[in-house]
């Protein structure tokens, strides 16, 4: 039977973007796709205009927004305002193929570098379905995360081992002992340590996993443990397996660090979730007019295989708005490609100063507990201890998923109830 | 004979910020120093004071600068006025081994997220002779380089191919033949193509180096050709081995794109230079209150075995000013560790609407001729064709280096008396 798709040639991907402009926007569009295709400042032998038309960046759409006095960044043309827009520009699947670091290379490339431009972030990237079967996409994405970690419903309430730096294995596993007998759903190692001298993981993964499995053969539940095995291919390809042989259920690597490359990569190799930590990320969102959105870079990072991805959280110690953190979240949780027996969602990860207080809000922009929740003194400064402190969490998610506030859950949940008064909500003000 | 180097629990490793805070400079530091080793907003048991002594970061300078009245980056904590501070931290190399990806998870990490922080710049990176040596550092740097490419002394005169896209691997040849005819030294595939359906590797890279070698038996001399095999690494070997098959010398990667992870596997690998694209840089620099100066990240390119880097140009079309450019220039020919038999340095690429003009400009800056200048209209662009146009650069840059004008030289170098009326000097105003 004939395959009723376009032939690779007929489909395009298509990228938005927000930008700011001392040029006439149309202007600018025309400047962007010229550069991300066949632009050059002198028209050379063999362009000619077929080639043109089949290859070249087309200018989709361009929405004239606000104009600024002053250009938002140094180097611009002079002009005498900066009128901002929003653009869309599409390109023909067949410059690139299906490559995620040259996909990066084409809708971004030299664009932050235009003197036309004075303000340029990417805002969303539109893919083929050729394109998005082609990468390997989330493994396991909820249903496995859940599967693995014994959770059947509600969040993941999950913790990172601090200090960040410093423990021993011997010191990490007697903390990883005190979490599971807490009833904790998911440790992660901080992004700080890898595979350092004072803690190399040939020695940790053994020292947590025997304390892991000892837990999982008494109840039949065994805990989450992200193990940090950011490096190169080759290093991370090795620590995967390791984490594998001694029955770890995941595996977190700093996305920004390895790259999209290494990530499909270790993807294609990996046996367990990927949990994606996008420190650094800061880089591409602090300034509203550089960078690019975390609704296109997380469709890209699940693409090339992340199951899990750090959105911070609510009233977090961070810079990041709330709304932005939402709309990462609900990201995260929007399917790539709607197909049977497809899950491509990754697991939103809530970090940074989560306590009870941020569930309600949490799960009022969301409509989803498909998530994992980390809390660090939300769970250890619990006054009756650890283990209070994650059946208090618990209990402000089900008590949210149920329409039911937290004072009133409260009555009838004495940990949630000291939980209450011990933290203090950062929407109070 | 026992080393007298200190073990690697000593040594430390370095990192210097432009920051801005709305807080006193000194407690903005202690903050970066608390978020990048055992910070937490809670003290947890296991955290004791020897390990603190021993693990912590440390702040080692505070340096006030100037004062903003508004914050340069939203997301800050509020405060009556914005100070600017260079911040020196340094870490014991203990917390991390010599690994590139967690090095930037230590030395950046989650600090571009700091309320702390309403601007934090990474200017500059020193690092340990234990790590430098851990790294593979550039295998070809500027001798391998001329070596391979055949050229003593003065600039490698060199082209990106153009149109950037939609060159069939038979069209991309034919190029190829006139550039090497016309006596050009380097070539290099545009970082939008890589290994797309109109133009796969396996055909261009046969294609390209039969035109190249038959050049080389007629002549005596092997143009430079970088493709660009940017992907995963397994993708990037494969298409290295097949270059290297082919006869060629060269493979260029988006180093942006593929990661510091990616880049160091690939030059374990690698028989040939590696030609180092930073597309996409201008997300890191384009504003000066976030990001990372390039002085510091090319030092993390070459570690991880870059033997070309991207500096674009003196006059060009985008938005770096040219003092930028030199920094970046002059970084990369800076040695890393100065060790018999060693040399580290990168040749800078220069790009971008070059020409003639820049010749004396840029070598006044640099005091070396270590260096790839690449030109597109600036070579075909001439009136008497691409040959002529090589010649010219390659007077400009002879003229240049023994302290002779262009207009002098010219008396007796048509080639460059025709390109100093063809050519606008970016720098006439």
């Amino acid at each position: 039977m004939a395959s009723t798709r376009p032939p690779l040639g007929m489909a395009r991907l298509s990228a938005r973007y927000r930008i700011e402009t001392p040029l006439d926007p149309d202007l600018a569009a025309a400047a962007m796709a010229g550069e991300q295709s066949s632009g050059t400042f002198l028209k050379v032998a063999g362009e000619t205009d077929a080639l043109h038309e089949r290859h070249a960046a087309r200018v989709e759409s361009v929405t004239r927004l606000d104009t600024a006095a002053a250009p938002s960044l140094p180097g611009a043309l002079p002009g005498e305002s900066y009128t901002r827009a929003e653009v869309t520009l599409s390109w023909p699947l067949e410059n690139i193929g299906p490559s995620l670091p040259n996909l990066l290379a084409t809708v971004l490339g030299n664009l932050t570098e235009l003197r036309e431009l004075s303000g340029i972030r990417l805002t969303d990237v539109a893919l083929p379905r050729e394109f998005i079967e082609a990468c390997p996409g989330p493994q396991f994405s909820v249903p496995g995360t859940r599967r693995l970690a014994g959770v059947e419903r509600g969040p993941l309430i999950g913790t990172i081992i601090k200090p960040s730096v410093g423990l021993t294995p011997e010191q990490t596993a007697d903390l990883v002992a005190q979490l599971v007998e807490a009833g904790i759903d998911f440790i992660k190692d901080d992004e700080l340590i890898a595979d350092p001298p004072y803690s190399p993981l040939a020695e940790r993964v053994p020292a947590v996993m025997r304390v892991i499995e000892a837990h999982a053969q008494r109840t039949g539940r065994k805990p989450m443990y992200a193990f940090n095995i950011t490096g190169d291919l080759d290093e991370m390809r090795r620590r995967h397996d390791l984490v594998r042989d001694h029955g770890g259920t995941c595996v977190m690597a700093s996305v920004n660090w390895i790259g999209l490359a290494s990530l499909a990569a270790l993807r294609r190799h990996s046996q367990l979730p990927i949990h994606g930590h996008r420190n650094g990320w800061g880089l591409f969102y602090r300034h509203p007019q550089i960078g690019i959105d975390y609704r296109a870079y997380q469709s890209l990072l699940r693409l090339a295989g992340a199951d899990h991805l750090h959105v911070n959280g609510l009233g977090s110690k961070f810079a990041e708005a709330d709304a932005s953190v939402i709309d990462s979240a609900r990201a995260c949780l929007t399917p790539l490609l709607d197909a049977p027996g497809r899950d491509d969602r990754a697991m939103p990860v809530f970090s940074s100063a989560q306590t009870i207080h941020q569930a309600p809000a949490t799960y009022a922009a969301l409509q989803s507990t498909d998530l994992i929740y980390t809390c660090g003194g939300g769970i250890m400064g619990h006054p009756d201890g650890v283990a209070a402190g994650c059946r208090s969490l618990r209990a402000a998610w089900e008590a949210t998923a149920s329409g039911v506030t937290l004072e009133e859950h409260a009555r009838q949940e004495p940990d949630l109830a000291v939980a209450l008064r011990a933290f203090r909500s950062p929407f109070s003000g």
